[in-house]
């Protein structure tokens, strides 16, 4: 059983616990030692995984990316038609504002860092480009884009909001949006 | 001339001092006695000032979002009716997304600090309330809502993306969501 240096398991765990440390306490509080004191790894192993915090941050928050975008993929695969895209992408949305606040707070913290250090927005970029495939199998480039932001506006309000809107609001809004964006009419 | 602790410059000072260090460093790195170094203050006239570091930040961040307030009132007072209120959108959709990274970092730090922690969800329910006002001058609430949220999404994407979407998106996106939502159809 490989326990050393070398464990893929071990890369694995260094970037949880990277994210766990951020969605606690933020990225201001990261260092080497602390993310290694999360993992239960000696010190040693986080510069034998990762040549700088830098790399570790970008693997780290690409790794959540991957996690949220599985959520839009698991919303967005199955639906038949735009009527059924429609709702799912609603379903996606009050899902993703009350989920759970990790989540929530790591989004977050990678919109700061993106926004402080612009080298990060090739993680935000690449985000945005997979989240518009998922809506492309049922929207025009033009609307997924579009939808892309209103999905992320409609998110964040609702997580953000003592008084969230209900789910007519949110398909009211995708339908006003989608409405003359339909692949197949 | 007042230069004690009574001083309300003083006190506008510290505010502006803890935005700049929160833009610069994050919030997490944010302690009373770095704000006062910042401010060139007395670290006694803190405490003076604030009952504690909760309501220091609820009134940086208030003061903030009145800052960004003002640029909404500057873009949504004049237009006279909703051709004119949705070209007005596009312009301070364009504005905040092409602004100061500081206004976009500090923005990014409130919904954070929002979304580790409830009790700052006062402050960005205000914010987003605050908002509304202007929308509802041009279009109905429900509009005004969905809007606001498209608003928030087309700028945060804007932001955030290394190949950043034209102004030609975004007025078509702000047209289809106010499409059936007009004051005075």
């Amino acid at each position: 059983m490989a326990t050393g240096h070398a464990d893929p398991r071990r890369r694995t765990r260094i970037l949880d616990a990277a994210l766990d440390l951020i969605a606690d306490e933020g990225i201001a509080r990261v260092s080497h030692r602390r993310i290694a004191a999360r993992a239960g790894v000696p010190l040693g192993s986080m510069t034998y995984h990762f040549d700088g915090m830098d790399e570790l941050l970008r693997e780290a928050f690409s790794r959540f990316t991957h996690h949220i975008a599985a959520v839009f993929d698991a919303h967005l695969s199955t639906p038949a038609d735009p009527v059924q895209a429609r709702e799912a992408v609603a379903d996606l949305i009050h899902t993703l504002s009350e989920g759970s606040r990790r989540d929530l707070v790591l989004t977050q913290e990678l919109y700061t860092l993106a926004a402080r250090r612009p080298a990060y927005r090739e993680l935000t970029q690449a985000w945005m480009a997979r989240s518009r495939v998922h809506l492309e199998k049922h929207f025009d480039p033009e609307t997924a884009r579009q939808l892309d932001a209103l999905i992320e506006g409609l998110t964040l309000h609702r997580a953000l909001a003592t008084d969230p809107h209900g789910r007519a609001l949110t398909l009211e809004a995708i339908t006003r949006i989608t409405g003359t964006g339909r692949r197949d009419l």
